[in-house]
């Protein structure tokens, strides 16, 4: 029985695994070893499930339930992602890539594989993720971002990026290899970070210097609050027991400070 | 009965107005809420009038006479363009983006929507235009420039960039939220805009800071002549009627200065 | 007769020669004037042989032996490649680009054509590299560099960059127009290079400024190894009788430092 919402021009190879009330779009591949939850649409012109050239990093692509991948993405085979994840278009993920719940990845991200990204992570479009980067919950990165990983290049010595909690990288910034931006801090746009940035700070320039503490920066809405940490004020798209969390939070936190 | 010039294997949905004169490549999908108004050439893996996720920015995608939209790119529904729109290949431009005549988008370029865009403005390769940007006619942005609106990311508070008539954007430059790039303009490769931009001033460097007047910067061809402004010399791709008022302009604040 | 290894989507044109053992994807488009040479991979979603604007720039466009092309991608006529040419996917490259063997593309890499690029060149992923540039063998470029040509843009006076054997161009780099980096040289991540780069040097900045000889940079190992000239211990991907080369020359020239 043919299912009404692949379209008849997707090809589906036998030993995918689709579930329930998932669309798949036109002139979309999904490969043997593909395995797709519930409630998820995969859009146009899609090829999910790719072996890479080293076969020992194939294994399944697991794609869990409410997914939402924009039309001409590419995923490799041995990769998997928690509930919720959703991307834009043209976005490249390769093997290994080990990625929490509510993962959202922007038009055209290259996700280079061998990474471990955690909860509630958000790339904006076009943003490069080197092999071993390490990406803790919560973290923004927006375009054009590079997180490299080797020292020397070329060179067979790969030194991961690692970005704290809340951190986020502002504007075509390259972090460079082995750094760790620490939690809650801020990296200004086309900064070049060579060291690392410690919890709730602000670094900005080439070499990236520290400018002070986030706490420091007010929201440009005319007001005296300060825009950092961010999930003070900022809630959109975050489940609502979170947000609940981080409002007690802050109201602890103004408490403690009077 | 078929049209030969729309490849079978592209998928029409009912609604979808095609002027005379269109081709439609292979493997592109055109939606109901889609108009293409004559002598129009869409290539092939497109994908236009794709509903955002957010309905009420949904309506007509319209394309006017002599549009040519390359390979592999993606047109949200709720935008319109005059005519004489040319596009790279893989260009994705998001709903409530509104443009003049004669717009080319580079290759790879991401247009995030609720923009306004003037005429014969050029994008080249890989441009990012950030939501609520105002560029006006005549402008010219190179590769990886990202047009940023938000000044505390993540928040959702935009303040989007205004570049004005004439001004020109060299490679890998970021225009920070809310500033203003005046007329004739030219921000040299790999800055960071912080602040606005005087009409007719060259800015350089992270964070950029005023050279001097855009007049003092010679072509690179031997002569003695201005490089800039531009349309005193470089003409090629615009209508024969702008040319002969620029050369006009020219003539006469030659004589003025004589 | 059928080949069963060119998918039964896939639009070939009469004309285009297919070699023998080739397989090609589905939903590519495979132009007349395409030449695929034996032992060659094509992905899905690729158009290969597009014409560009400017007939003159027409004529085949030749792959060699060897070749793997992922999907997505787009070459136009009038370029050639030597055998081994390996890409990532969704690269663009235009016409009149002639390159030697072994040539490594990433994804998304935009190469604009009129370009002569050597023997086992590497561009990483994201990559642009604008018309009239000269890459000699060896060269490798990382992601989100960009090679520019206008010296005073928009104008019609085009001066290509010139990347010299060994040299390596580190993440988000703009190398300015007619500009030449020097054999062996180094240029750190997001640097502008408005000069040119002596051989063996490395510069970093905006504007890029001498660090000193790359030689002076030590492999982040642990050990007191230089990590310049790479190819003393960086040999993965490289031809065996190549590899044997570099080593015979660094025996030799450490005997002669001794």
């Amino acid at each position: 029985m043919e299912n009404p919402t692949i379209h008849k021009s997707a090809i589906i190879y036998d030993g995918a695994h689709i579930g329930k009330n998932v669309s798949i779009g036109p002139f979309t591949i999904v490969h043997k070893n593909v395995v797709i939850r519930d409630n998820t649409t995969i859009g146009s012109h899609c090829e999910l499930g790719i072996s890479s050239a080293d076969p020992t990093h194939d294994g399944p692509l697991i794609f869990a339930d409410n997914t939402l991948i924009r039309s001409h993405s590419i995923f490799y085979a041995g990769s998997s992602f928690g509930p919720g994840l959703t991307t834009g278009h043209r976005v490249t993920v390769r093997e290994r890539t080990v990625a929490g719940q509510n993962l959202q990845i922007g038009t055209m991200c290259d996700i280079q594989g061998h990474c471990n990204i955690g909860d509630f992570v958000r790339f904006h479009s076009n943003v490069h993720i080197g092999q071993k980067s390490k990406i803790a919950d919560f973290v923004w990165i927006f375009p054009y971002v590079v997180l490299t990983n080797d020292p020397t290049p070329p060179s067979t010595l790969l030194k991961g990026v690692t970005i704290e909690k809340f951190a986020a990288i502002a504007t075509m910034s390259v972090i460079l290899p082995g750094v760790t931006v620490g939690e809650g801090a801020l990296v200004g746009a086309l900064s070049s970070v060579t060291r690392n940035v410690k919890a709730n700070t602000l670094v900005t320039g080439t070499p990236a210097k520290e400018v002070g503490p986030t706490s420091a920066i007010k929201l440009k809405d005319g007001s005296d609050n300060s825009a950092y940490p961010w999930r003070r004020h900022f809630h959109r798209g975050y489940d609502q027991a979170i947000v609940r969390q981080w409002i007690e939070e802050f109201k602890t936190s103004t408490k403690n400070e009077s």
